[in-house]
């Protein structure tokens, strides 16, 4: 076996076999096989294409490449994992929910990049959170208390992170099977039993429509059935931000309030399909409406938000600025976007938000970036509301008032009254 | 202008504009694009085609990548290139032809890789003749002689040379626009006013089928004509190998026949196709047959031969050697192969003949190995000929005694009686 008859097979749009995948994935991985033959190998799998078997041969071999984490003795972890998209802090509300409902949370979340920080970041704008602990600290954590949200660590998946990196770099990244498993091949290394999917769809998602959607759906739904992981896929639209807030301390201040009862309409319909699919999965009740009425009834009895305080002080987090939301830093600087007529909002484009936010210091560019945490925007109205001439629409926090024009201009194109 | 929007754009199968082609070329020539990147969008420009004018782009592009030679002193210089192909050796014939009758000839030729050596080795067996001279000493020797053979030499088509070797380890070599324009920007580097070029086609050749042959003559002439290159393509047959000799010495000592007048007909048909079309070109006759004429009686007047003498003495060869052959070191070893039955001899194919002589010692496989000049095979029979159960069709040379047996055998597979 070679990586020319490899290259040369998918170039020409033959099916790889097995053995030809694990060649490809452990030769690149353990560096035999360069960058540029990957490069090569990638784009030819864009363009050409990859069977669903090839697809999760792929998953398994990048899964494969490193450690497997084994949760067996946690019991039913469920994964979730959503494919992105402006102002989404379900896993900060949803994970407690499951918790102190009785489902263990054994959950590893990325760190983003474009936008805003992922739920690592976001969790790190609590003082002392440690998202870094080792993998028994994660465990033990889970064990004791029901949850623990850290970042990814360990040697998981190293084959995806050098092609995701890769793919980045070469124009490759939208293609369905490289997507998929790369989303997948995490999730299994990541040791889940059960997975639930949340594919977002539009603007401000990597897929822009409901049909590409539903094909990665599809796809990761297979790769989880042919991996002996059970999948469910949800998709969820993507065109104006989720929830009130963009940026990472303005999301976790939304999310605590959720916890308390305080949810935005949209971040609520997510929050109890996914939750319901995971109470279901995790053997806690059949009845996808019945599990909705567990979620409400869990947020009402104020469980949740203890289960989240009490994941924050295990994690070394200060409790007192979840308890008090005011003690958060605040940025420097503020800017108020306002209606200029009377009328309904018709639009407020997700990726433009996501751009704004990430310009005024809540996102990353470049993997070595710093975040600022408390960088971002607050909207004060969601599409459909009626807003009158004067109105505050949005409010952009930045600690480099120079960001503030050209962040203003960005939303202010992203709006439709 | 970035290089990823470059990719993408070639992934979605647009068109580049002569901006973006350029952008790459200088990117990679100087570094700045990394080989991954480029890997992937060559994929992309193998799956995804070029039109002509990016094609023609892409040629002027790595053209200009490096020098380009001012031969315009010379007068209509004409360029002449094959495709290449198994006991090719018509450079080393025509040429001095040409230059005999009157047509200025300043030609680069390559070194070669697999089958055996390119022009420039076999002209390394005749003891003395320098192939890397100056530029300077090149065209001295045309005005001085009317020819200078040597090998590639100089800063010319860098991103070629760049390109062609990445091609090569990435499985993209087979692509028309690629295989064009990296032949055709060489050409022009080499500042010939006019070109006529050999495509090889069948076993023994990079073109196997007649239609290929055809696309790919058709496109370098397109190419040429966009360029403002008077360019004329021959398409010739590599069924069985060109003439009865494969090797490097013993490919030079049958050019030396051939001037003499003993020419194989298949050469002849060669030589006299291509010479009349390079008279045509260089204003020495409109009349393709009247220039067929002016070339066999060139030969027979000596005058060819003559001029073959003066370039080897010229270049520092030792002409003694062209005056008896015998003079040419002979290969330690050798092995006939015979014929085990009466019939006729129905193929001879001409890609087993060239492995059989790489494997002697004629070629190269990787760029570095040294070539033995004297290993190769003559055949004594050609495809059509009536042979009887003893005859010899083939004897093999070599100085490693150990790879005969191996040689043999692909030999007697390349033959059917």
């Amino acid at each position: 076996m070679n990586i020319l008859d490899i290259i040369a097979k998918k170039r020409d749009k033959k099916e790889l076999s097995k053995e030809e995948i694990e060649y490809f994935i452990t030769g690149y991985t353990n560096g035999e096989i360069p960058d540029y033959q990957a490069a090569a190998l990638v784009m030819a799998i864009y363009l050409n294409g990859m069977s669903m078997e090839e697809t999760t041969n792929l998953t398994l071999a990048m899964a494969h490449s490193g450690d497997i984490l084994d949760l067996s003795d946690l019991g039913i972890v469920v994964d979730k994992h959503s494919t992105g998209g402006v102002g989404d802090k379900i896993t900060l509300i949803l994970m407690p929910i499951m918790a102190a409902l009785g489902v263990p949370v054994a959950k590893m979340s990325g760190r983003g990049l474009g936008f805003t920080g992922g739920t690592a970041d976001k969790l790190e704008s609590i003082p002392g959170y440690r998202t870094n602990i080792s993998i028994e600290e994660f465990k033990n954590n889970v064990k004791e208390i029901g949850i623990s949200l850290i970042t990814q660590t360990g040697n998981l998946a190293p084959a995806d992170k050098k092609l995701y990196a890769l793919r980045d770099t070469i124009s490759c990244t939208s293609s369905i099977p490289l997507i998929s498993s790369s989303i997948m091949s995490k999730k299994i290394a990541a040791g889940a039993n059960k997975i639930v999917l949340d594919v977002t769809c539009g603007d401000g998602a990597f897929m822009k429509t409901k049909e590409e959607a539903e094909e990665l759906a599809s796809v990761m739904k297979q790769i989880g059935t042919l991996a002996g992981k059970e999948t469910v896929c949800i998709i969820t639209p993507m065109q104006q931000p989720l929830g009130y807030s963009v940026g990472n301390t303005l999301e976790v201040i939304e999310a605590i309030e959720a916890l308390k009862g305080n949810m935005q309409e949209d971040v609520k319909e997510v929050v109890l399909e996914l939750g319901s699919h995971i109470l279901k999965l995790a053997g806690k009740g059949e009845s996808l409406q019945e599990n909705k009425q567990k979620i409400e009834n869990c947020i009402a009895s104020n469980l949740a938000y203890e289960k989240f305080l009490t994941l924050v002080e295990k994690q070394g987090g200060d409790s007192s600025y979840c308890k008090d939301t005011n003690k958060f830093k605040k940025a420097k600087y503020e800017m108020n976007i306002i209606s200029e007529q009377d009328g309904y909002l018709q639009e407020m484009k997700a990726s433009f938000i996501g751009k704004a936010a990430c310009l005024l210091g809540a996102g990353r560019i470049q993997k070595e970036d710093s975040i600022d945490m408390s960088a971002g925007i607050i909207l004060h109205h969601k599409v459909g509301d009626m807003v009158k001439k004067g109105d505050i629409i949005a409010t952009l926090y930045t600690n480099q008032e120079s960001k503030l024009e050209e962040a203003k201009s960005i939303v202010e194109e992203a709006i439709k009254i």
